[in-house]
């Protein structure tokens, strides 16, 4: 098959993927005939026949002898939302560091089967190719290899995401960017930048822990709006909180929110920002995921709304090319000298080599190739690892089906007490993220989150089967 | 000559110059003879002849026909310490950040003639050896430069940073340091594990200003206490501000204190530590500097009088092999979970790829001879900007004359107004740090610091001999 053909019935099967994940078409409803879809999309026939096959050889859908093909009812339904039965009634301090330092011992601990930390599995990474590079941009240039980076970061490196994100829609200043090292510290200027101690800020529930552990390192309070792995964060419970708290500042992911995957779609971002900006409130935007999108094209973020400064978008290339070179970024909005000021007070300026290094990847146009592969494999991934749990997990259990990312959140039957789960998991050397890490109130007690980094293996098998075992004995 | 030789006479060269600094001879003084030096030591006289030798020739003393060796009349004399008339009353917010931003805008900008910066010259870096290293750990261990580092950092660099410390006579389990993007994140680390808004922190006047920017984004206030370039930090002062005012925390540089260079006598540092001990006042100590000594011996350091886990030792690898790798440390006393959360949320870990080099760099034992031929260069360099700043500065100019580091620190008359003096150098390309920003009070109006990181060339004659004029012109 040639590539325009291979690119040609992708397309296709992407189209089909996004009209279900728009609720255009339903689970369990008939998919349009291939004639039919083949003279809307102007493509052959013969190219959606192969869509259609692609698709059910995924467990997408289903054809039906004589009626045609179906999308598929998988066995296992979407988590539910966790609304408490009474909304939150004050702003809580944040004390979850115990057991987040308990889940994050394991980082850059490679004894273990790795499903509780977020990031491709190392063979998914450039590793030569970024490791060629690097070797060479230090031999080129060792002065600036060794030499301090300006405070803002390499020069080359912030033109090249000035110019990404205006490709993805962003309207910045070619210097605005500021280079971090990875997107934590990201979000530590930005959240630094704009919140003092004591103060209130918005969350989503389930949210990244390592925004919790943030917020009480900085002893600030947090308001969690319920985030739903369909919608995301509901503007309802963000109106609502607005008015009825002192809210200094927002944290919220667009797309592919951690843990539970959930994609905001575009009106409800527009709708937020216009929100806060009729209040001056900031919003930090985690913004990592978003490159690693299944959908055709790139999901929108906050920021690209924003036209009061008010919006703080953070990144990094730790979840597509490099966790551990440390490479971020923050497109500041009106925060710019507050976070440069921020920036040389913590720690000067990024390193310079790894800057070097990831500015010339992407100048060698090496990125788009790279991700097209690494989100075809996080894809795949995700479907085998959904599979799996499907044969190995107690009735019952929920699981999400992301349009990106590269983890699953689960919910399991009520009774699995998923801490319990955690330590048992963990005495078989299987590392996972338990629910309550998520959130700081006592939510999530039966939901975990499995990273889908890896390609499917022997020991991921088993892992899978040994977890859905103890589950089940739990359950 | 042979090695031994050369070493030999250097030795003694240390010797007569740690007595020059330690006031055993003083300035004007007669040096012992020849032979009663060479029993003394116990070398030959003619390798105390070699060494009196080279002291003239860097003008440290002149021969006087039939009467011997004297110790020159430096035609500068030291700068004074600037006491306030009235101590201090109360603690003070810190705003220089302003001042401190311009000062620092030239971070990172190579087109000027680069002396408000303190970093060794890039020519005096280990530039091909290390980049040499780097490429080559990269390409051998991809897995490991691309994956996250542990959140403490790499356990290699970690056990020789240990190892090291040891030798320096600072007692240390061999995993307690924790490695982090330079001394800048360390020392900011260990002051917000220290510290709350609105608390009280005191620092040496003059002081590095990144503690100032560091105080100030912090929100904590400053009591000065007095430095003086011959025995830094006051036991006095200390005493008296902690009678006087509720303290939280002690940033002190025990040795080439930036920018008045001064050396705490041992026994000061001793008395330092048990001071603060009684109170349970954590002191952070900024030990960058002291790899860089001239004296025979590297001095002591604070952390290594500490009995109660109170000193939290910072340093880093910037100023002695790679400025921008931003690979330094923090032996973190009894505050290491506090810090290990603090370094979690600031930015997970330290980039790996540079760690990975600095451990390799360290394993093959190139680290003391690189350091005895920068520190041999350093102080060559700082003998020849001494010599020049005597032929073109002022009359009334009084300057340091450091036994490690690599900074003078100028007192210009009275009249010249430091601040003037740095805009009228910057439009002529020339950067040098102004006084003022050494200090949260309006002190040091007629100081300015100059690097001498690096080797003499025309450019910085001239540049010199300009800024001479411009200070000339102002007095």
């Amino acid at each position: 098959m040639s590539t325009t053909e291979t690119y040609r019935y992708r397309t296709v099967e992407k189209h089909v993927q996004s009209m279900i994940q728009n609720g255009a078409i339903s689970l369990g409803d008939k998919l349009p005939s291939l004639r039919m879809l083949s003279t809307k999309l102007g493509v052959s026939i013969s190219t959606v026949n192969q869509a259609y096959i692609e698709l059910e050889r995924k467990g997408v859908i289903e054809s039906r002898p004589r009626s045609g093909f179906f999308v598929r009812q998988r066995s296992m339904r979407l988590p539910r939302t966790e609304t408490s039965a009474t909304p939150m009634e004050q702003p809580r301090p944040v004390t979850r560091s115990g057991l987040i330092q308990t889940v994050l011992e394991s980082v850059g601990n490679y004894d273990t089967l790795e499903l509780g930390v977020v990031t491709p599995g190392v063979d998914l990474l450039p590793l030569k190719e970024l490791s060629k590079i690097t070797a060479s941009v230090i031999r080129d240039n060792p002065r600036q290899a060794l030499g301090y980076a300006p405070i803002p970061g390499d020069p080359n490196l912030i033109h090249q995401i000035a110019f990404r994100s205006m490709e993805n829609g962003i309207s910045v200043a070619p210097d605005e960017p500021i280079i971090t090292a990875g997107c934590v510290e990201a979000l530590n200027l930005a959240v630094r930048a704009i919140c003092r101690r004591g103060d209130t800020v918005l969350i989503q529930a389930p949210t990244y822990y390592c925004f919790l552990q943030l917020l009480e390192t900085l002893g600030l309070r947090a308001i969690e709006i319920p985030s739903d792995p369909k919608g995301g964060v509901s503007p309802e419970g963000l109106a609502h909180a607005l008015k009825t708290f002192d809210v200094s500042a927002c944290i919220l992911a667009p797309n592919f929110n951690n843990p539970d995957s959930s994609l905001t779609p575009e009106d409800t971002k527009q709708e937020v920002v216009s929100m806060l900006a009729k209040q001056n409130i900031p919003l930090v935007e985690d913004d990592v995921s978003t490159d690693l999108h299944f959908t055709p094209k790139r999901p929108g973020t906050y920021k690209q709304y924003d036209k009061k400064g008010l919006v703080l978008l953070c990144s990094s290339f730790s979840k597509t090319i490099a966790p551990g070179y440390r490479v971020g970024w923050l497109l500041p909005g009106k925060f710019r000298d507050k976070i440069m000021e921020l920036k040389a007070t913590t720690n000067v300026s990024t390193p310079a080599p790894t800057q070097l290094a990831i500015a010339e990847y992407l100048r060698q146009g090496r990125m788009e190739r790279h991700l097209k592969r690494l989100r075809e494999s996080l894809e795949k991934q995700m479907d085998t690892m959904q599979l799996h749990l499907e044969r190995y997990f107690p009735k019952g259990t929920r699981v999400t089906h992301p349009m990106g990312g590269a983890v699953l959140w689960l919910e399991l039957p009520h009774a699995v007490d998923s801490v319990e789960l955690f330590f048992q998991a963990r005495e078989r050397g299987i590392g996972i993220a338990p629910g309550p890490v998520f959130s700081t109130q006592d939510k999530f007690s039966n939901y975990i989150r499995l990273s889908c980094g890896s390609p499917w293996s022997d020991a991921l098998n088993n892992g899978i089967k040994d977890l859905g075992k103890m589950a089940g004995d739990l359950a």
